[in-house]
């Protein structure tokens, strides 16, 4: 069997690092890409210009703060943010996520600063 | 409050529908989907000459037969089926999984036929 076609164990690769905001690649689909990450704190205030982004939570509680609202994220529920609306989400206790996006796309989207990282990949 | 801003809940999203093989849109991502499916016994060989097609398991158990090998799901594993690449789903418990791929993949892809069904949106 080819490596190519063992799953993707989503709570295995979370396993495989505790590294805060910093987003790992677990999968490909066209020129989209599935990443997970680890969050706790906040974010920075930040948009997209040219993509939507999804958050789906996995554990724990996130919260996506827009300009107007916050979006409260459980566990087993998902968000959309808009292209080019401004964002930052914060989450009080430890939170998994899994994010889908196009490839390319960085985390601080046009903010910049000390929090920008591409994302790595995990094996 | 918009209604944009409420997050989707998979449970609840999968509480609203009982059909088997009816593929439900619940976001939008760009120009993909994300939709959910129940899905028991077998489908029918197809491929996507154009696309990738992601499967992750909710809950339940997945197997995705290819010509050389069978991947086999469980919840919280995903997995990416190459453009191309025959497939055919089989589940012996009903198994709820989500999809994502591009707006205008039909579930059947090239093989057509009986089963073959436009996404429905749910609200």
């Amino acid at each position: 069997m080819s490596e190519s076609v063992v799953p993707v164990n989503l709570a295995d690769k979370l396993s495989q690092f505790s590294e805060l905001w910093s987003q790992k690649k677990v999968a490909v689909l066209n020129d989209y890409e599935v990443k997970l990450a680890k969050l706790k704190g906040e974010f920075v205030w930040h948009s997209h210009e040219d993509t939507d982004e999804l958050f789906l939570v996995i554990s724990g509680r996130l919260t996506i703060q827009l300009r107007d609202t916050d979006v409260v994220l459980e566990p087993g529920e998902l968000f959309v943010v808009p292209r080019g609306v401004e964002h930052c989400p914060v989450a009080d206790e430890e939170t998994a996520i899994m994010l889908f996006e196009p490839a390319g796309t960085l985390n601080t989207g046009d903010a910049g600063g000390p929090m920008t990282r591409p994302p790595e990949t995990i094996s």
